[in-house]
C-alpha cells in the first residue's frame, strides 16, 4: 500500500506530480505568461481529459495527453491556460477580462508585499504607539473585500487588513485592535485607505482566557477518560494505490487534492453482485460562503467566499495523528503549487481510516413467528472516512467523505476553530451601554462581541448512475383528500408524485418541511427487474436559506445559495458554484447564471448541487475555541440495487476478537433482588 | 461496578424491584383490581415522588415513600391504581372512563386468547385451505386498531389481525396473505368480522430472498472486513452504581426502564468546575406515532402509537454483543412486570458505550501568527451512548442517548428491521396492471408493495437548566434592510429577535427553512458573568410534518405531531405526548390538547417536547430487511458555561497507546516523484 498523493502519476485524473508541476512552470516561465519571481500562480492542477476519454481509458493503457490548467497573475493580468505537458508547450491562453479575480491561496507572495508596505506605513505605527502596542506583535488578517458595487474599488485588486494583537497568546482572533483598518491596493502596492477610529473607551480585549494551548492552561487540567483507542490487529480493509482507493469489496475511488476544491472523489464505485458500478464521476466542495452580518464600517464587508478567496486544499491543515483522526488512520501527503508555481510536499493533508462508531447497519428481532422462536439478527457498522480539514484564518472546517457498505455516501462537514469576534466599549451585558440589538452577536468575554455569521458549503455531484446520462426526479408528497363518501375511514393519506425535471428551471429547490420532496438521480434507461429506474437519492439533512436581500450585492456573488439543491447540464468548466474567478467578483458566472441558461438535464450527463447550511449566533461555549458543529447529508441508493445489498453481511462473533484481544466480560452478574 | 438495574431501590426513581413488583401485585390482589389469572397489568412501575422531594432527597438519607402506579383491566375496567408500598395499602385508584385503553403490553396474554379463538375459528381455517396454506405457518399479526369516529367499534376494545405466512422464511412480513383479515372483540372474546376477500389473481409473495438470517444465505456472503475493534484496556471511564450512571468528571444521570416508556434519564448533571448542574431532570420518548397512507380497506386503519398501544420498554428487545453494540459496550439486565404484574428479568436490554468514532471535540491550526509560527491544537472527540432497541413487530427502533464532554445531549434514533408490505395482483412495474399511482407504496419484490408511511417520535424533555423554574426563548432570525443613503454597503443584514413565552400558546413552534429561529431553555433568574441568561438551546434535526388533513381522525389522536415543538407547563401527570390511555382513544387528552389550556409558561417548571419525524417511501433496498435510517435532534449548552468547557481538555498521545497496543506506523513513506 503506497499512502502518498505525491507519486508520479498513474491515471488520468491523478493530481499534476512534482516534476509535471515543474515541467508545467517552465512552459508558463518560457511563455512569459509567470515570471519566476513575482508572478502568482493561483491554480496549477490537471485538466482533466474529457469524461468519455478517462472511462474509455483502462488501467495498463498509455494515459491520455497530460494537460495542466494555470490560472496565473502577472502586472495585473490574469490568465487561464492549458499547458500539454506532453508537447511541454502552452495550448491555449485566455486574458481573464471583466470581473473577478484570482484566489489568495497567493498569500505567501502577496501578504510578504502586504507586511513590507505597512511596516513602512508610518500612520500605522503611530495608531499602535498611540495605544502602547507594538508592531511585531500585532497579527494581520488579510481579508478579502467581498463586491458592494462601489465605482472606487472598480477594476483595483483589494486586501482589506484587519488588526490583531498577539501579546501573550496565539490567539490574536480575540484581540481584536479596535478602529483600525487598511486597505491595501495591491496592484500599486500601497495603502489606499486607513482608518484610525481611535476611542480610549473601547479596550483592547483582555488576554486572559484566550490561548487554547495545552501549555497555557492553568492546572488543574480535565482529567482525561480512560484510553480508548479503534484496533485493527490485521490493518485496515482498504488499499490506496497511488490515487486509487479500493475498500474491500464495497467501493472503489480515485481520490486527491486540489488546491482550490481540496478532497476531490472521482469515479466512486460500488460493488455490486461481481461487478463495479458506476455512481459518482466526481464530487467535491464547490465553494463556501461565509457572511457576517454586522453591517458596520468595519464588518460589512467580510462576505467571504472562502473556496475562490482562499482555496480549500491551498489552505489544507497538517492532521494530528490520534486527535484530528483516530489512531487507525492513514495519512497521505500531498504535493501542491506554491504561490509561484513550485511543487511543496506537503505531509498528512488527507486521512483514511475506518470508522466502528458502534452504529448498526441493519437488525430485526422476530417475536411474532407461528413456532414462538425468538431470533435476533444483527449486523455492526463500519464506515470509510476521508478526511481533510481546511483552515482559512479563524475556523477550521473537517471535510469528510464517509462511504458505507450498503452504498450509501455521507458527506459531512465540522465547523471549529476561532469564531471572528469584535471589542466593544460596552464591557458586558451587564453594563450599561448601546442596545443589545446593535451588538450584531454576542458578548463571548468582557468587551468581546462573537459576530452573527452564516456557513453555506455547496457541493458539486456529479453523479453518474450507471452511466454518465441521468436525470434529475423531484417526488412530491401530496397530501390527498378521499371524498365524503366513499365508504373509506380516512380523510387523508399521501403519496407521492415524480416529475422528472426537462430543463434547469425544474430543477431549482427550495426545500420547505410542509411541502416536501425526495429527490432522485437516476438513469432513465435501465431499471430493476421490477421496473423500477435505478437511481440514488440525495437525502438533504443540515442546510439554511439565505436571509439576505436578493439585491444585496454578496446576495448576488453568492446567488447559488438561493435553492438547497440545483441540477445543471454537465459543462466541464462550470465546476466552481461561485465561479471560477471569484475575487471581488460580480455574480456574472456562478450556478445561478449557468442554471438560468436553462438547458435540457433529461436523460443528460448532469451535475447536482447541494448546500449545506448553518446560522450562527455566537455564545460563550464559543470562547476561546468553538467544539465543533456537525452537518451532513446523504446520497442514497434508491432502487440502485435490486434489494439491501448488505443482506449478505456476515455477524462479528467473540471468535473474530478472541485471538487480538483480552477477553471482556459482558455478561452481567445478575444481583438478587 | 454493578451493571444491573434488577437490584432493590437505593434512590427515589429507582424503577421497581422484583420484591416491589410482586409486593405491589400482592396488594393489588387483595384489593380485587386484578386477578392472579386472567387480568391484565399494562404498567406497574415507579409513583415517582414529587420533584422537590426527590431533589431534596440526599444520597444516605431514608427514602421517600415509595409507591407503585398500576394501569389494569380486568373485566372490561380500566384503572389507575397507585399503590403505597411502604404500607402495603391501595392509595388511590380510579376506573378509567371515556375513550382510549390500555396498551397491548398485555400482548402475551391476549394474543394466547386471540391464537384460542382463531384456531378455533371455521372460516380461517377454510380461507387457508382454500389457499393451500396451513394454519401452524401462518403468522398472527395482532395489530391496533387506531380510531376513526366509526360508532359500531366504539367501546369495543378491538384487536385487527393480518396474516402473514412463514412457510420456510422467518420473514413472514415478505408473504402477506391478501384479502384475509379478522377483528377480535376482546371483551367477548370472538371474531366480530371476518374478511376473506380471495383473489387468486394475487398471488402470495415469494418465499425466495426473505429470510435475512445468516444460516439462509447462499454462497457466497460478503467477504468481512479486517477484525475492527474499539479497545479499553483499563475498562470504561463510567460506572454504573445501580441505577447512577455515572461518566469520568463530565455527566452522572440515573437511568431506568419503564415498561411504556423504555429508557427514562433523570436529573443528568454535568460537572462544571467543581459543581454538578442541574440540566434535564427526566428525557424520555413520549410517544411514536406510524400512520401508513393507504386508504384501502384492509391498510387505512394502520395509525399506530406504537408506544401507548404497545409499550417501548416491554417490547425492548436483547442486545445483541459486537453487533447492537461495541465489544467496550457495558449491557444492563431489567427488571419489568409481565402482563399479570410478575417479575421478569429479562438480559441485555440496555447497553452503554464510550463511542470513539473519530471524531474532533475542537482544533485549530494557527497561521497568522506575527511570529509566523505554525500550532496546531487539536482533540478527539469520545461520548458515551446509553442505548436500547424496542422492536414493534416488524420495526426495530434503536433510541440512544448520547452525552458528550463538553455538555451536549445528542437523542438520536435509528429506524431497522422489516417494513409493512402488501400483496400485489400485479407483478412489477413492468406488467400491465393499476396504475403506480393507486399502489400506496413502492415494488421491493416480485407481487409486493412496501406501503408509505411516516414515523414520527415525540420525546419529553423536562429541562432543568440549574433548577426547575425555567422559560422558553424562541430567538428569530430576521432580516433587516438598511435604508438607501445610510452610508451602508450593504442592503440587508440579519439579527436575533428574541421572545420569552408567556403561555403555551407562545411556545408552538413549526419549524421553517425560511424564517428560522433558535430555541431555548433558560433559567431567568440566573445569568453568566457577561449577563447572558445560562440556557440550553434545542438543535432540531431530522424532522417531518404531517401530511394528513387535521380533521381526520388519525390527526386528531396524533395532534401533537402537528407543530415540531411545544413547552408545557409542568404536570406530573402529562407524560405521554398521546395521553395516558391510547389504545383507541379519541384524542382528547394529548399534548395539544394540554397546550389549548395555555397556561404560564415564563420562570415555571416546564416540559420541552420534540419531534423527531421521518417520511418512508419504501425503495427496493428495504427488501427483505432495512438498513438504518439514522435522525437525531441536540441539547446543547448556550451560555450555560463561562467557556468552552472541555478548554482544559488534554491531546492524545503516542505514549498513552504505546504500553497497551502494538505500533502503528502512520508515518508515510514518502515517494520520489
Amino acid at each position: 500500500m503506497s499512502c502518498s498523493l505525491t507519486a508520479a502519476h498513474t491515471h488520468p485524473l491523478d493530481q499534476l506530480s512534482a516534476s509535471e508541476l515543474l515541467a508545467a512552470r517552465s512552459v508558463l516561465i518560457n511563455a512569459s505568461i509567470i515570471s519566476p519571481t513575482d508572478a502568482v500562480v493561483s491554480i496549477l492542477e490537471v485538466d482533466e481529459p474529457e469524461k468519455s476519454v478517462v472511462k474509455a481509458w483502462k488501467p495498463g493503457q498509455e494515459l491520455p495527453s497530460r494537460k495542466a490548467l494555470a490560472v496565473t497573475r502577472k502586472d495585473g493580468i490574469m490568465r487561464k491556460t492549458i499547458v500539454n505537458l506532453d508537447k511541454e508547450m502552452v495550448e491555449s491562453s485566455e486574458v481573464h477580462e471583466g470581473a473577478g479575480g484570482t484566489a489568495l491561496s497567493e498569500l505567501e507572495v502577496e501578504v510578504v508585499r502586504v507586511r513590507r508596505i505597512l511596516a513602512e506605513y508610518q500612520p500605522l505605527q503611530e495608531s499602535l504607539a498611540k495605544r502602547g502596542l507594538s508592531y511585531s506583535e500585532t497579527a494581520l488578517l488579510p481579508l478579502s473585500p467581498g463586491w458592494f458595487d462601489v465605482s472606487e474599488d472598480e477594476g483595483k485588486r483589494l486586501i482589506f487588513m484587519q488588526f490583531n494583537y498577539a501579546n501573550g497568546t496565539e490567539n490574536h482572533f480575540m484581540r481584536p485592535i479596535s478602529g483600525l483598518f487598511a486597505v491595501i491596493d495591491m496592484d500599486e502596492e500601497r495603502v489606499s485607505k486607513y482608518v484610525d477610529d481611535y476611542d480610549e473607551d473601547i479596550p483592547l480585549p483582555r488576554r486572559e482566557g484566550t490561548d487554547y494551548r495545552l501549555e497555557c492552561q492553568e492546572p488543574p487540567l480535565l482529567k482525561p477518560l480512560n484510553i480508548i483507542s479503534t484496533e485493527q490487529p490485521n490493518g485496515p480493509s482498504f488499499t490506496v494505490d497511488r490515487h486509487i482507493v479500493q475498500w474491500g469489496s464495497y467501493w472503489r475511488f480515485h481520490l486527491r487534492m486540489d488546491g482550490r476544491a481540496g478532497t476531490v472523489i472521482s469515479m466512486a464505485e460500488v460493488f455490486d453482485d461481481g461487478v463495479w458500478r458506476s455512481v459518482l464521476y466526481k464530487g467535491y466542495l464547490s465553494e463556501m460562503f461565509v457572511p457576517y452580518q454586522d453591517p458596520s464600517d468595519l464588518w460589512y464587508f467580510r462576505t467571504y467566499m472562502d473556496e475562490g478567496e482562499y482555496g480549500l486544499g491551498a489552505n489544507a491543515s497538517p492532521l494530528e495523528p490520534l486527535n484530528d483522526c483516530p489512531r487507525n488512520a492513514h495519512f497521505l501527503d500531498v504535493v501542491l503549487p506554491s504561490a509561484s508555481g513550485l511543487p511543496v510536499v506537503k505531509s498528512n493533508r488527507i486521512c483514511i481510516f475506518e470508522r466502528s462508531a458502534g452504529d448498526v447497519t441493519w437488525r430485526h428481532t422476530e417475536t411474532l413467528a407461528p413456532d414462538g422462536k425468538i431470533i435476533t439478527e444483527a449486523r455492526s457498522k463500519v464506515t470509510l472516512v476521508v478526511r481533510m480539514v481546511t483552515t482559512l484564518g479563524n475556523y477550521d472546517y473537517l471535510l469528510d467523505w464517509e462511504f458505507q457498505t450498503d452504498g450509501l455516501i455521507r458527506v459531512g462537514v465540522g465547523l471549529t476553530g476561532i469564531i471572528q469576534p469584535k471589542a466593544t466599549k460596552r464591557r458586558s451585558l451587564n453594563d450599561e451601554g448601546e442596545l443589545s440589538d446593535s451588538l450584531h452577536g454576542a458578548f463571548v468575554s468582557e468587551n468581546l462581541v462573537g459576530v452573527i455569521h452564516d456557513h453555506f458549503m455547496t457541493y458539486h455531484l456529479d453523479l453518474d448512475i450507471d452511466g454518465p446520462k441521468n436525470s434529475f426526479v423531484e417526488s412530491k408528497l401530496k397530501r390527498r383528500y378521499i371524498p365524503p363518501g366513499a365508504g373509506i375511514r380516512r380523510k387523508s393519506y399521501w403519496d407521492t408524485e415524480s416529475r422528472v425535471a426537462q430543463t434547469e428551471a425544474d430543477a431549482r429547490i427550495q426545500l420547505s418541511l410542509t411541502q416536501p420532496s425526495e429527490f432522485f438521480v437516476i438513469n432513465p434507461e435501465k431499471t430493476t427487474r421490477l421496473g423500477n429506474p435505478v437511481g440514488y437519492r440525495l437525502v438533504p439533512s443540515a442546510t439554511a436559506a439565505t436571509l439576505l436581500d436578493p439585491d444585496d450585492p454578496p446576495q448576488i456573488r453568492a446567488d447559488f445559495i438561493k435553492k438547497q439543491i440545483w441540477a445543471t447540464q454537465y459543462h466541464k468548466e462550470e465546476k466552481y458554484a461561485g465561479g471560477e474567478f471569484v475575487y471581488q467578483s460580480h455574480g456574472d458566472d456562478t450556478l445561478s447564471v449557468w442554471s438560468n441558461k436553462n438547458r435540457n438535464i433529461a436523460n443528460e450527463d448532469i451535475v447536482l448541487w447541494y448546500t449545506i447550511g448553518f446560522h450562527h449566533v455566537p455564545v460563550q461555549e464559543d470562547f476561546p475555541i468553538m467544539s465543533t458543529i456537525s452537518g451532513s447529508f446523504e446520497l442514497k441508493p434508491a432502487n440502485f440495487f435490486e434489494n439491501n445489498p448488505v443482506l449478505k453481511m456476515q455477524p462479528s462473533s467473540a471468535a473474530d476478537f478472541s485471538a487480538y484481544f483480552p477477553e471482556i466480560d459482558t455478561k452481567i452478574e445478575q444481583k438478587s433482588t
